[in-house]
């Protein structure tokens, strides 16, 4: 063996076996059927992007996780450089949404307006590696550039659930909260504006230490018993209003003033119309504690929930500000990112039948199998094949038991023998 | 604008617009569905390999254009580095031969014996930037691991021209050649073992100056009279022989006991089965001047030549060194390279219609459109997918006329209006 060659992936990555792949096959094929369907265009970006437009504070803390790319040729030189940026200079992207940002400012004149895409493909994060997340892995994002309107919401609720129904997924939940609403509430609740962010932290931790565990972590972090209470009172009246116009209604009575009517009922349209469309058995639930976490969320922010899943299977918002850093002016932008990757692990823990499969037969040819002869083989293999079926072609083993055995395990259900004797 | 945010994609790179991307995943779905019929099964493997095992000569000239990917964290010294391999780790494929023989060193257990592997994915090579040349771009693999016989050739050469013509392509050659036959050819001539690869270097460019240069060049170099007309005059015997069974019987004899009849008779019996199994209008041409430049290869080597390119559009051959570099024991193995990118700009270049289109309709909704009845628009438009159509929903611009225009040269064929008053 070469004294230095490595058989496994670099840390953290995987290998993605013929099961799981076939798997992952099919999920796309799903994921891309369907978004056609609802207008959505494909298009793709290069994996890398200039370390400029990766390190532009958008990314959160996912900009501390870039694998970056050594310089080339002439224009690198180790022996000056003091820092990173002198010797990098592109990155592996650690999203789909930087790029299409710079994607849709580059091509704007060209795209239908309002622009609607899909985009599936890898992702990098120098994450530390643990079970089941990978520094290399699938994002499948569904965006609408130009569309300042809830129609962009409407749309891609409604794709993503038609998305989910049409992988058997049922009774998953989407969860659907505004910007503008949780800034509200906090504003009515009497907090600094500046203090907002660190509140919001707070509050996306309700998932694991509840109400009481909010009030608690707001309080140690100084804020004012008024504040808190009037807060947390919020949360506490709506706490099972899962409905959405309900729920939205309670709210802005509370709120009154310090919320624009208008955000209350754009999110009252988004839930009739979503639920008029319906095309699978799916909640879609108002939950004012959803924070998302990454700050540039505008407006409507939402997240899919499925029970077999601890945690979100996805989600996504409204982002108006971040296409207008590549183009200079403010461009309207929603999207909705599929947890592909949670997808196809729930869907290989569940040991799920893909429904459309071809039959396979094998054709075993006996080592005394006369090599004149083997053209008739491959004529016939090529007719079976022309009938719609999947034809594997191999030598018989010894074992033929075992191989027989082996090949019905890949699914292989009918066998055709060639033997040196017609007779046999 | 960000001050130095970047419009374009990183250079050399591109972004991969709506219509070249219906043809690319047109494609890529007829490619997968026809290597599945013959009982490949796709894989995938990290972008990212080891530096290792990319650096390891097997990968000629393309190990000098690897991007490499900077270490992190506590790995990272810059301060002490003196050169590039202190300061990397990984490097992007440049190939997916590599990665493969990684994989399959890695799975073997897991794996069917043989193993007919399909690959799709993206490599990097940091060539310098040329028209329809991009750094990264896509390779299409099927290769056959296990198969010490030449029923691998006969699969894929099957397979792949099945591919080619399913795809529309008709009057191509796929040419074949040994280098075990160019290798005692080479020897018959009298050359020094030494120089076989020098030798075929310069055979390599008989497309561009023929037998006569080649004749020249050698001279140049330095090889004696005899030997080089010797050489030369087996090329000329065949040249216009380009039947496989007619031109391998015809350079067996004159070669004698310099050429182990196996060689020939594994030829033959390819041509034999891949002409029996013909499911598209081509032809299997007997090549002797083909080299393929690549040192792994063994045994067999192909290419695709399609009258409407200049140069070839894929190829491969049998390299039986290659994985036990990473196993430690020889294991024999066989692929075919589909020219991926070559036919895509084909197709672009043909305004390629695709077969199976749905029937697309766009919803217009005009701006006083009452939004409490949206809702019906929503439900209206998924009962109209669930027909199979596709169905975009927008805004009514101002000037509808050109938004119809617009709407229609992205395949939009019927309209449907939704106005305040429903007797417009």
């Amino acid at each position: 063996m070469g004294t230095n060659l490595k058989k496994k992936p670099v840390n953290g990555m995987k290998d993605i076996m013929p099961r799981e792949m076939e798997i992952r096959d099919y999920v796309t094929g799903v994921i891309k059927e369907t978004y056609r369907s609802f207008g959505f265009t494909p298009i793709e970006t290069p994996c890398m992007e200039d370390i400029a437009n990766l390190t532009n504070k958008q990314g959160g803390d996912n900009e501390k996780l870039i694998f970056k790319i050594l310089k080339r040729g002439e224009k690198l030189h180790l022996d000056t450089a003091a820092e990173e940026s002198d010797v990098v200079d592109y990155g592996m992207r650690y999203d789909l949404t930087v790029p299409l940002s710079r994607f849709y400012a580059n091509h704007a004149n060209d795209l239908p307006q309002p622009f609607k895409a899909l985009q599936i493909g890898s992702v990098w994060r120098a994450d530390r590696p643990q079970r089941g997340r990978y520094r290399q892995f699938t994002q499948c994002d569904i965006d609408i550039i130009g569309e300042a309107t809830n129609l962009a919401e409407i749309e891609l609720i409604s794709a993503t659930t038609t998305c989910l129904g049409r992988l058997g997924f049922a009774g998953f939940e989407i969860r659907i909260n505004e910007r503008r609403l949780l800034k509200a509430m906090a504003a009515y609740a009497g907090f600094a504006e500046d203090a907002y962010e660190d509140v919001f932290i707070t509050l996306d931790k309700m998932d694991k230490i509840g109400l009481c565990g909010v009030r608690s972590e707001l309080l140690e972090h100084g804020y004012g018993d008024a504040a808190v209470d009037k807060y947390v009172g919020l949360f506490s009246a709506v706490a099972e209003e899962k409905d959405v116009l309900a729920g939205v209604r309670k709210i802005a009575e509370m709120l009154g003033d310090a919320l624009d009517g208008e955000v209350a009922d754009s999110l009252c349209e988004i839930a009739d119309a979503v639920n008029a469309a319906k095309s699978c058995d799916f909640t879609l639930v108002f939950d004012p504690t959803l924070v998302r976490g990454m700050s540039y969320y505008t407006g409507t922010i939402f997240e899919i929930a499925i029970p077999e899943f601890g945690g979100s299977c996805g989600g996504g918002g409204r982002y108006d500000g971040m296409v207008g850093k590549f183009t200079g002016s403010d461009v309207p932008a929603c999207g909705f990112s599929i947890g592909f990757e949670r997808i196809i692990l729930l869907l290989l823990e569940q040991d799920y039948n893909i429904p459309e499969s071809k039959e396979k037969i094998a054709f075993l040819i006996d080592k005394k199998f006369p090599k004149e002869r083997l053209a008739e083989v491959f004529a016939q293999a090529k007719s079976t094949r022309e009938e719609g079926k999947q034809v594997l072609v191999v030598r018989m083993n010894k074992n033929k038991k075992f191989q027989k055995e082996q090949l019905e395990a890949q699914g292989y259900a009918a066998f055709c023998e060639f033997f040196a004797d017609d007779n046999r």
